[in-house]
């Protein structure tokens, strides 16, 4: 079946002559050098990721993942799992939080069901890329076989040739999964070397009760897997979910592309740690978007080694944080294209 | 000449109803109860002060006040005092950071000269309403007279009538005045009774020599008015700006209007502490944008016992900080007018 070869191929490393001619700019425009503080950075990141000295995001891509996960029969989530397969449809009519976000961006949305537990038919705006009926629970077994962990990845890479050919010039990963919280988590664990505890979290809304139980079915799956832990792909395979797969794929298949991601939260977030520790060469083409609420993203957003610009407790998941980071960083742009320089303006320049 | 009684006329309390009705609505959206954090928070409070399920920010007004400060003589800016009349032109020409950022918001941009050193003459979206050839340097003597207070104060209540007559449903107020860091921080230090070091700061760009010297010119100021802290209007008369008590003026008239107000960043803050000093009712009317690089900007947040939504290091003024927010709070008007139900979605709740 399908290859993984291509997760390895490196990615171009983005062109610091336009971060230079950007930061550059920045210093002549009509206001205190660095006033714009972030905003300013952002706008340098932006045109040296796209190569250009004026950036812009008219056209962006939201891809949203969903799967189910067999680790659910442990009870480690607040909602049943029917409602991965309602959520789908819930985007397809425009319903969703992430439907109402892409429609105020003028976004492309698409949601590719890459193996919720029952499949929901051909629907508007879903693209049907399954590698199962959902996962097998991974305090048994390995939740992937080779071949779905490949089918997965694919999906991404595939949503990836999609965006690009709809002219994306910025890609955002989502995911729906009930149960996604307990993969990540497990995940960042073996990723990271850490205790369950240090990254279980409420996820959709667990009590404590319900944190300290998923946190003991953590453990359990990282005891089943631990001798499989010096391989990222086969931590991926073992612990993961389609939709990480999948984002973890598209991730990949973007920065290979040059396409500038901008992660999302916690889910999104151990998914691309899967993927920079599978291909490290892909990560200037990551940029992190908000701080979750979810306990866990301060460990997982330090491994990344990214500041996220947003933190407003948000804890949806769906890309839903990515999404509303992209009117700052279209802020950015504007304020980088169309400020007046200091000489346009004929303003004084200060001693600072 | 202009009377203040208006000042302190109390602003109606907003109507708890609508807090209650937005809440119960984001309890029925379709995501994990509180998962959108702050943007929940943000719709609520939005519905509330518009007394409606539905809130909306289409119609935005933003008024930039621009004045000259005496206290600039002492050496306190990075920048030349003919940098304030230089950026009122730029305003007008549409090349400042507030004129693009009104401009992608399809916000409605004004500038009042309340008083910078010179008449800049008849330019387009400028409103001529000086109290002076700026202040007198308060190092010396009181900033203004009574008589320049209430005209500046009354200049802000004018730009209010302006954006009710063009049916705004959100106020921006923004400002611009080289060495209005200096008042500003003079003017929180006689309300917080705090020492000039706590909230001195680079301003528009001071070294760590530039900033001690501000703090002793601020120390002198204080050291002079001191005996008359014990009445709000004395202290902004003494040691404000133009700008900044049209600013007081603004928030105080807008909350009588019962128009919601998005707060900028330190000068802005500290012209709501002044507002809220002499008139405590107006608070409920005042949102909190963003948090300013600008060291001071903390304790005058306490003091207003506000959250800021953003923290991105910006510490331009203009509005910016609060223009940059508005796109967040549209979003969350849009996500808690949008989003569909878990009865209208036939998505299953959760036992959260």
């Amino acid at each position: 079946m399908s290859s993984t070869a291509w997760m390895t191929q490196a990615a171009a490393r983005p062109d610091e002559h336009y971060a230079g001619a950007a930061r550059a700019r920045q210093m002549q425009l009509t206001k205190p050098p660095g006033s714009l503080g972030r905003l300013e950075e952002a706008a340098i990141h932006l045109a040296t990721l796209q190569g250009c000295e004026r950036p812009s995001l008219e056209r962006i891509a939201v891809t949203v993942f969903a799967a189910d996960h067999g680790v659910a029969a442990e009870g480690v989530s607040a909602f049943p799992q029917a409602v991965t397969v309602e959520m789908i449809k819930n985007f397809s009519r425009g319903g969703a939080a992430i439907s109402v976000l892409s429609r105020s961006l003028g976004a492309h949305l698409e949601v590719v069901d890459t193996g919720a537990v029952r499949e929901v038919g051909a629907l508007p705006g879903v693209v049907v890329q399954r590698a199962g009926c959902g996962t097998t629970n991974f305090c048994t077994e390995a939740a992937m076989s080779h071949e779905q962990l490949a089918i997965a990845l694919d999906a991404g890479r595939q949503a990836i040739m999609r965006a690009i050919a709809k002219g994306a010039q910025l890609f955002i990963g989502g995911e729906m999964g009930i149960a996604n919280t307990t993969a990540a988590s497990a995940l960042a664990c073996a990723y990271l070397t850490r205790q369950p505890v240090e990254l279980s979290g409420p996820g959709t809304g667990l009590d404590a009760a319900g944190v300290h139980h998923k946190a003991e079915v953590i453990g359990r799956a990282l005891a089943l897997h631990r001798d499989h832990f010096n391989d990222p792909c086969e931590i991926l395979r073992r612990l993961g979910g389609f939709e990480i797969a999948a984002l973890a794929g598209a991730y990949i298949a973007a920065a290979q592309a040059r396409l500038p991601v901008l992660v999302d939260g916690f889910i999104t977030s151990t998914a691309a740690l899967a993927a920079i520790r599978i291909n490290p060469s892909i990560i200037p083409w990551l940029m992190l978007s908000h701080a979750s609420a979810e306990p866990g993203h301060r460990l997982v957003v330090e491994a990344l080694g990214m500041r996220p610009l947003l933190d407003l407790g948000m804890r949806l998941g769906e890309g839903s944080g990515a999404a509303a980071t992209v009117p700052l960083l279209r802020l950015a742009c504007d304020l980088h294209n169309g400020m007046a320089t200091f000489a346009e303006a004929g303003v004084s320049e200060g001693n600072a």
